[in-house]
């Protein structure tokens, strides 16, 4: 029998005063969420907290000793309610430096436009002392890693941009497989049904979606395992059993 | 001098593998957080954590101690990964009892549809023994109160079905208010402003989040109390010294 394969974990910590106020529906937790499971880590924890320093260094500190990676996204900008470079200097204990090759990249970045290389954005060059820089091929200032924290913009799409960067660069294990069953039953109906099928197949979870779009209603049960054979067996049998049971499924797509 | 008013804070648990996975993008922490604002209670921490009941549990033991109310989404469906009512029981140290009033809800919901209350629907009346029901006007299940820990479902619509419920039952402060001012400019142009602005208006927080859409680039700057006269104050004061700058700001809206 095979070693049981190690699970690599991440938690998410979202920093922003603007999530917690409502103003601004987060992307990142999705996004974020996706890019780990392309590279077999699975988000198990997120937190979203204030623009407050001990907030942040306390949730990381949190976090960073029970998972393989924590993320963070928010507080990098140059103005003063970015201090989430402080933060996690402040949690790990160090002080806080001028990263000279961030700011040779923010100098060439500033060259042409107008102002330059402000005190404000040399902010952005500042990491905890010890950490490493994080490409941003978006707009100029970098990421940064400390650790095991990787220190994310929290604007999506230099989020985005940074995950590219960091793609392939962390180590994982197998990605979670999900495959979807839609059928056009209240989930109530198949409850039994549905524990059935996932007890009888150990190693695989069947999680249920109900929806309500237009008009229609109905469920998707979602499938999901590390082993792809596996979830693709047990996504057959759910299919089998609802369409014995008279329910209608929609086709796969 | 008046004696300082006490904040209300309050924590939201989002329950669900499907928001880990990426596969659904959350709604509730932004609707939860606007509902909170209108009712005088800050969200001040969100924690998403799996369908697992030590993780419901321990966050949720977590945060009730610290704040004046924590609130649930997700996890109180028919089905067996519904399983946040026994989490938060167990996370109190009471059993799951069916609510006489919770199963009355149900057969009559459920009396002239298919299949009537059925075991799996009658999982919907299960709560921790003390708990109080919250009115679901939406699908007949009702929401559960525990203590200080409101349990609601996470569709979006029902979740805010109960929230409307709740409106003006819970006890809080004043609100918060937001003043956006919109200006054309690189928020790192306008850093040293920014601070001395907010640095000069004690209870008031100035935050500033930049945007780049369809060609357009520029920043919000958000300036927030539970002081109105002192936001709108702070934010004159912020429009006024832009424009001494030769920025263009965006009318008022």
């Amino acid at each position: 029998m095979p070693a049981k394969s190690k699970i690599w974990t991440a938690a998410l910590v979202v920093i922003g005063d603007e999530i917690l106020s409502g103003r601004t529906e987060d992307k990142n937790i999705a996004q974020v969420a996706r890019w780990l499971n392309g590279q077999g880590i699975r988000l198990v924890e997120v937190r979203v907290v204030p623009d407050q320093e001990q907030a942040i260094a306390d949730s990381v500190n949190a976090l960073r000793p029970a998972h393989d990676y924590v993320i963070t996204t928010g507080g990098i900008g140059p103005t003063h309610d970015d201090i989430t470079v402080d933060s996690i200097a402040a949690a790990f204990g160090v002080p806080v430096i001028v990263h000279p090759e961030a700011r040779a990249i923010l100098e060439e970045y500033y060259r042409d436009r107008p102002h330059g290389l402000t005190e404000a954005r040399l902010r952005m060059a500042r990491v905890p002392e010890g950490a490493e820089l994080i490409p941003n091929p978006t707009s100029g200032a970098p990421g940064v890693r400390m650790g095991n924290v990787y220190i994310l913009a929290g604007v999506p799409n230099i989020a985005a941009a940074m995950l590219a960067a960091l793609d392939g660069r962390l180590e994982g294990g197998k990605p979670m497989v999900s495959v979807t069953v839609r059928a056009h039953v209240a989930e109530s109906d198949v409850a039994a049904l549905l524990k059935q099928v996932q007890d009888e197949h150990p190693g695989v979870s069947v999680g249920s979606y109900p929806f309500y779009k237009e008009g229609n209603f109905g469920a998707d049960f979602v499938v999901r395992s590390d082993d792809e054979a596996l979830a693709n067996a047990c996504a057959g049998e759910l299919r089998r059993r609802l369409k014995d049971a008279k329910i209608e499924v929609a086709d796969e797509a």
